[in-house]
């Protein structure tokens, strides 16, 4: 491991600037600040707030972020343009209108593609390396550090690598301390990448980034095969996102040269705030957090064990390429059709029970055995299978309640308009209660009727939402009757679970899942079983 | 662009086998069967399908692929282990499933990490690799073509190279085909890829292959990588399932190859299907289609055009790494839908319809626009899409009736039992009909409802069979309803079809795709319409 961050190695977050170019993602000014608090508890070195001056939201987030955020690590960055063609720097508003955001840092972009340069600024290739080196020195004079992100410099440096490599000389000459290099449309692979980074390293002697998309799906080989062939500023975004298909994600950029090149570009402690930085995030943008993200997605370190479970139990780092905790993730055992006695002990383990009592593991495999005959499945729905458990070491179904019938009813009318009704008829504390609920749909009719029923007597179920709902048609084998399966997630605001309902219908398998969804509600709020 | 796909590079899918390893995917075997058809349009080269012996539900696959299964591209491929210690490969079960499962290519796993070889398979170096050899040559003599999968490879040459190459050296020596090097618990980068998979080719003088998982988010990179250093065999997977965070994406890979590399590894004109049959596959594992996929997803080439608009105009390539019609895809400047004028007009003529005239095209695409919007698919749904298109041909909907109201009702008596009842009234060749159907679900009582109702009319409907059922609960903006989705396949014993719902809930939306999957019927039928 090399030594805490310095200077020499920047990690540069674009988050709040090209990561809100995602499709469906919109920030107001107070995410943005939340997102930043975020971006500096994980330490990275710079962070791009937006275009001041350009937009007003970005211009107001420059203005509250002077007095609102309090950084610890991070230096706050504005982006902006090289000054328009026919004027000065010192004259353009545009330019202005950075330095009047008070940020220490100033990205420029430049154009560094001679059909681009023509194209989209529709000036000469000379007059585009003035604005460079005009802007650049005039920000320096102003006492701003600059950084100048070279647009579009792949495609361009295969189309004339002189003229590219000028706009670098350009930058670097004027003052500009890194100069990035952007695969702006994304189509590079890491070989070609690195070659480009160490000949244009060669060729200038400047101070070199990378900037990647991820439109082959390789933005973050691409980011280490810059910094392979010596780049020292890498630009990502959170959870990668990004326009299109998104940004090099920061995540793995950061623990791949942290855990895999073994060096520390992170102040110390920050790395095991990964996982939780990356939700947190997720939840502002109103994304739901990719499951399968590297390092910190849910199935990060999720076995289906079966086979392996019993080496799994002797050896975990045979079975996975870092020791989760490190990024704050867990290995989680999946409990799945291939599942075995070792498999189950293992995640019983992990949801805190002993089952090492060899009659009681025998008893919880059969069971799930049983009921993953039937259709059941607890590899998503940790929730139900923490009810089977409860149940096994307690000897009984703990209840809140106990359901006498329920009925729902869906209509079309004449009108085409519909109408759900659903009435629940239940015992609890030893009281018969009949309630009826309508809805969307009937499960939600059924969903309402339970809630009317149940919340007088749990009113802690006032803030269970139902958050998530899936149906699976199961088949039978040929000739039976097929069996419907239904995952629900609930949450209580500080966390979800996963339940499972099977039955004929599903109407049937969804009252199974609010049952079970309910019930595990109720526990973990700290309710006692009354029954 | 090298010439048309042969044996000497693999493009070879395990999607049905380390694919389905993936948290949250059960895969029925005619779920398997439909993505085997899928992936043999895409034109890859082998398929594996599963684990005879080991899994119930793959040696069923195995048995009805000899029937079902009519491929043009691709070959079978059974996965399996070597022979267990202390016994021959003739005498091992778990081999004779192999070879009772009829594929032509075997895939066999393989140890090659001294510890897995000590602690997961408890027998001794010089064993695994006696298994190893026994394994392939007794398979080969059976006539098979065998591929070994070295597990935890990578690992295991860090930790012993020697040992590592000592069994790929062993399966290359006893007729294996193919060693693959697997990166099973993905922590790979691709400059060690690179150089370890040289490494091997020129100490072992073996046809190499690569099988990468994605825990470093750098599997497309890795695979590509190894193609670098001289592998020729390629294992990937659909949208890139796989267990943990997944496997190395077939769908990326392939564009490389293929755009980039000017590889030929499909036949002429599949790369086009591409996007069309990741989110198809995606249908069938009932996971909604990422939006952000390289390639195939639906923002991959979306543009916040801005900027650049006019630019984007004159000349588009400036902005896309790649032509996106040669993926199936294409740019998009708004927030919009997936269907294009060009793929609408070449389904069109796919389904038989001339659709070269503008205008009637425009309609249709606008129509398409309009139910995408509000939650169809017609991707997954051929039927729905050709009624769609007879009804712009025509300029009014063909109707064989026309229904009036209906209504289902599920109920959970005290004893436990259910009882699912549906009502439908409506007009047909002039008469007023009302029935009722019962059946295991509501949906089931509405289907059998609305066949008493129409079987005396229309004897054709006799033969129907509901083969296939999915529910999607589409999400809305928060605090906003969802929209609830349904794909329905129907069978008359020479074909199967599938249409789709959309509605506020589960029984609104079944009722319209049953609605539409019997119209089909009739029209399949040569029934001519009543209205």
């Amino acid at each position: 491991m090399t030594a805490a961050p310095d200077d020499s190695f920047h990690v540069f977050d674009t988050t709040l600037r090209d990561g809100a170019q995602r499709e469906g993602i919109n920030l107001t000014v107070a995410d943005k600040l939340t997102i930043a608090r975020h971006l500096d508890d994980f330490g990275v070195g710079f962070i791009e707030g937006g275009w001041p001056g350009a937009n007003p939201r970005d211009t107001e987030f420059f203005a509250r972020a002077a007095t609102e955020l309090d950084l610890k690590h991070a230096q706050l960055v504005a982006f902006g343009a090289t000054r328009r063609a026919g004027t000065t720097a010192a004259e353009d508003p545009q330019v202005k209108a950075l330095l009047a955001s008070g940020a220490p840092v100033i990205t420029l972009v430049a154009k560094s593609h001679d059909r681009h340069v023509e194209l989209a600024l529709r000036t000469t290739l000379e007059e585009n390396l003035e604005m460079v080196r005009d802007t650049v020195r005039h920000l320096r004079e102003q006492g701003r550090r600059v950084f100048v992100d070279c647009e579009h410099f792949f495609d361009g440096h295969r189309a004339d690598a002189e003229y590219a490599e000028a706009v670098v000389r350009a930058a670097h000459g004027a003052g500009a301390d890194v100069v990035v290099l952007c695969d702006t449309n994304g189509g590079m692979l890491p070989g070609e990448v690195r070659d480009v980074v160490a000949q244009v390293l060669a060729r200038t002697g400047a101070r070199l980034g990378i900037h990647a998309q991820d439109d082959t799906g390789c933005a973050v080989a691409n980011t280490l095969a810059a910094v392979d062939a010596g780049a020292t500023h890498v630009q990502c975004t959170a959870n990668g996102y990004g326009e299109r298909v998104g940004n090099a994600n920061l995540f793995p950029v950061v623990a791949a040269l942290e855990l895999k090149y073994g060096r520390r570009v992170l102040p110390e402690g920050c790395l095991a705030e990964m996982t939780r930085i990356s939700h947190a995030i997720a939840e502002v943008v109103n994304l739901a957090p990719s499951t399968h993200q590297p390092y910190v997605g849910v199935s990060a370190f999720a076995h289906k064990a079966g086979l392996h479970a019993s080496a799994i139990k002797v050896d975990p780092d045979l079975y996975q390429h870092i020791t989760p905790e490190l990024v704050g993730n867990s290995m989680r055992m999946l409990v799945s059709d291939m599942a075995g006695r070792a498999s189950i002990e293992l995640k019983g383990k992990e949801l805190g029970y002993d089952l090492s009592d060899r009659d009681l593991l025998g008893r919880v495999v059969a069971r799930v055995k049983e009921r993953e005959n039937a259709g059941y499945t607890y590899e998503a729905a940790d929730a139900s299978f923490e009810l089977l458990l409860r149940d096994e070491v307690a000897g009984r179904r703990e209840r809140f309640f106990r359901p006498e019938s329920w009925r729902a009813i869906v209509e079309e009318r004449p009108d085409g308009s519909h109408a759900n009704e659903a009435t629940v008829k239940l015992w609890a504390k030893g009281e018969r209660i009949v309630a009826t609920g309508e809805g969307n749909g009937p499960v939600n009719a059924l969903d309402r009727a339970l809630r009317v029923a149940l919340e007088r007597i749990f009113p802690q179920l006032a803030k269970l939402e139902l958050v998530d709902y899936k149906v699976r048609i199961l088949e039978g084998r040929r000739g039976t009757e097929s069996v419907t399966r239904v995952l629900v997630e609930t949450s209580d605001g500080n966390g979800e679970w996963s339940t499972v309902g099977v039955g004929p219908n599903v109407i049937a398998a969804s009252w199974q899942a609010l049952e079970d969804a309910y019930t595990y509600g109720l526990i973990r709020a700290g309710v006692l079983p009354t029954e």
